[in-house]
């Protein structure tokens, strides 16, 4: 079976001295496996001729497709065009499309004098076809090379998406010989990794060799994945079915969904299936669990607000959470939590409403009170529970932590499953 | 002068199906870079021996530190262990220290029995430096082959992290001859890209050839840094504060701060710095202004918590928002955002307000309220004032961006840079 492979070469200095964060080549990764297409390798370089040179000719040599993102800007340390100019060897002309393009921009959209620079964006090597690039000034361009295409984006992420679904991913089948790529995943919560891999060793044992398995540990839970390789889709996903039918029946109870969901989206669909709502009271996490939810489209069917009480005095003032609750047990505890439930859920009559407070690190430590410990509450229907954590990381994860399990109190007590030990 | 280098190899298939984002690269390039060690190159490769080994190949050619994370966990899919073994040409035995350490965490810490998976994390190359991770049970390794050094480390962050901080950072200056790399970043705000680069035109090519400038543009605003290399740091230091001084005067009424801050970081020292609070009440961006402030440790300080009104009738019942306001004006208008604003503040007792409404996408628009529309207001002291912005993105980066030109409201009215043309 013929498999077609690609290699990500991302440059520009800022991804060397870590001043940004390269979020692009996971969501590529993620479009060329939907396209069949299988990433052998990503490669960051810096701004820097010789190690965009030396990258292009390694990624030739073993993918049929290579996406290149970065260094387009119109200023002096952008220099990946002149670089594929020379690589390809042709010659910097004028692309009048584009420079119309831009001086419309310019003009009719940002309302700015274009100056050279700007122009200079629609210069293109004379043997790249020009992929237009509808929401920026600079275009993508398109080489081939014995065999090899390569592809040249922008860093910046909306255009680079923009160029991605206008341009190379419809022309990756009319191009590449690609086969079928598809993926089954599932979600685990309670059981760490290697007790998981006790428990589906037959499972995996049985697995063909064109079918993987992966352990994506994540916040407490394990997703496990199934990838299958293969030329016709029906039969794949017959196989895939089949084996990961019984990956899900071997995890048993510790199964959560059987998807590749974030627990905000698991929450999210219970909540449309019962037409029920959820609002949130925040101390500790300080909004983190509302725009977990809030982030993505139609949050709004079933999610009211939060109310943020970072201060102890928003707490007892906005929140009612009495003075002498604060005075005697203190602001992470399980009454304060409690407290904070009700009365959120009495302002934005919510379904649910789940409240937290905690200590996040790395100062605010006591010895009865240590950093990492969490008290969270979920206000219901019938009836309000609170629990505690003990999380033991940094200040950032403990935040993420501390949100994932509030959501899967939610998840619980709307499943019934949330017995009253957790009272 | 003489320059080390770095390069980092990121092992795993979640890498590169895209399930996982690559936060652990820029933190590594960044502590590199403060260490003196220039970072040459990232590489990305999935869970295949060949391609670890070409990797191996490959980094140690052009680079005398080679830094690879993932791929040590107990399960099957994880064979970085054995593959480096096989390269340094070792054989796999028990490591006492590390067996001891694994069986008190199971034994001590996460209470649950331990099994040969986990006894087999304490197996390590013959031919490795045993790095101990304080922190989990995959142990960190040194190798050491025609004077380049390899480091091998657990994908997860915090455990890597301990290892660098514990282990890789300190041995830098002892193993290797580093050099100076100092960076100097400011910020502008106000003027694109290409505007900016003719502005400091002069300064720009008044540069040495140690000392390079590179653009970040990054929400409307861009950043400019200056990397400067040398063995003297005083003397290096000097030059890069003449330069620095130049570039800054260059930038004019654009610069916002001589430093790399994110607009959180700048609002909340201002606020410090003016023994002043800021609450906010958010509506699109649903919380994420109360994150970005209050996931900073010591946010306490200055920050009191937001009303985050998804819904209209929190805007209504726990904002004030006249009802009739809502049905004439809308949610998403001056109006709106003025009352959330001014009850926030009432509410929450603070010297600042800001309050966010607008039609995030990709759903929502309407013909007079397109998607991208956004009100923000500022409570302060003596007045309040209303701006709205036209984005052009997606979703999650019209929040980015929402929440940024809401700070930045915040930082001009604390300066009094807000003058009442934003009425």
């Amino acid at each position: 079976m013929e498999k077609v492979f690609a290699t990500i070469v991302t440059i520009g200095d800022e991804l060397l001295i870590g001043q940004v964060i390269d979020t692009n080549s996971a969501w590529i990764a993620q479009e060329l496996n939907k396209a069949g297409v299988l990433l052998r390798k990503r490669i960051s370089v810096g701004d820097d001729r010789d190690e965009i040179w030396k990258a292009l000719d390694d990624a030739s040599k073993e993918s049929s497709l290579v996406l290149i993102t970065g260094g387009l800007g119109p200023t002096a340390d952008d220099i990946t065009k002149p670089v594929l100019c020379e690589y390809f060897g042709g010659k910097m002309v004028v692309h009048e499309p584009t420079l119309q393009h831009i001086t419309y921009l310019f003009e009719q959209v940002l309302k700015r004098p274009m100056i050279e620079r700007n122009r200079k964006q629609a210069e293109v090597p004379d043997v790249c076809e020009v992929l237009f690039n509808g929401t920026g000034t600079a275009p993508g361009m398109l080489f081939e090379k014995n065999g090899v295409f390569f592809v040249s984006m922008p860093g910046v992420t909306h255009e680079m998406k923009w160029l991605m679904n206008e341009h190379v991913l419809p022309m990756i089948p009319q191009k590449l010989p690609v086969g079928i790529i598809r993926h089954r995943t599932l979600l685990t919560a309670g059981l760490g990794e290697s007790f998981l891999a006790e428990m589906i060793k037959e499972v995996e044992d049985a697995l063909p060799a064109h079918i993987k398995l992966a352990y994506l540990p994540n916040y407490g839970m394990v997703r496990l994945r199934l990838t299958g390789f293969g030329q016709d889709e029906a039969i794949l996903n017959q196989e895939l079915d089949h084996h990961f039918g019984q990956l899900a029946a071997a995890t048993g109870k510790y199964l959560v969904v059987k998807e590749d969901l974030s627990m905000e989206k698991i929450v999210t669909r219970l909540l449309l299936e019962r037409n029920q709502t959820l609002s949130t009271a925040e101390s500790c996490t300080g909004g983190y669990i509302a725009h977990l939810i809030s982030k993505h489209p139609g949050a709004s069917s079933i999610y009211k607000g939060s109310i943020v009480s970072y201060a102890n005095e928003v707490k007892e003032q906005v929140l009612q959470v009495p003075h002498s609750v604060i005075e005697t047990v203190g602001a992470v505890s399980r009454e304060t939590v409690i407290a904070m439930a009700n009365t959120a859920k009495e302002l934005m009559n919510t379904t649910y409403t789940v409240a937290v407070s905690g200590i996040m690190g790395p100062d605010g430590g006591t010895e009865t009170k240590p950093v990492g410990l969490v008290w969270i509450a979920v206000a219901g229907p019938n009836k309000t529970i609170a629990k505690s954590f003990q999380l033991r990381y940094d200040r950032g994860r403990n935040i993420d932590m501390t949100a994932v399990y509030a959501l899967d109190l939610v998840r619980r007590m709307i499943l019934n499953g949330l017995d009253d030990s957790a009272h």
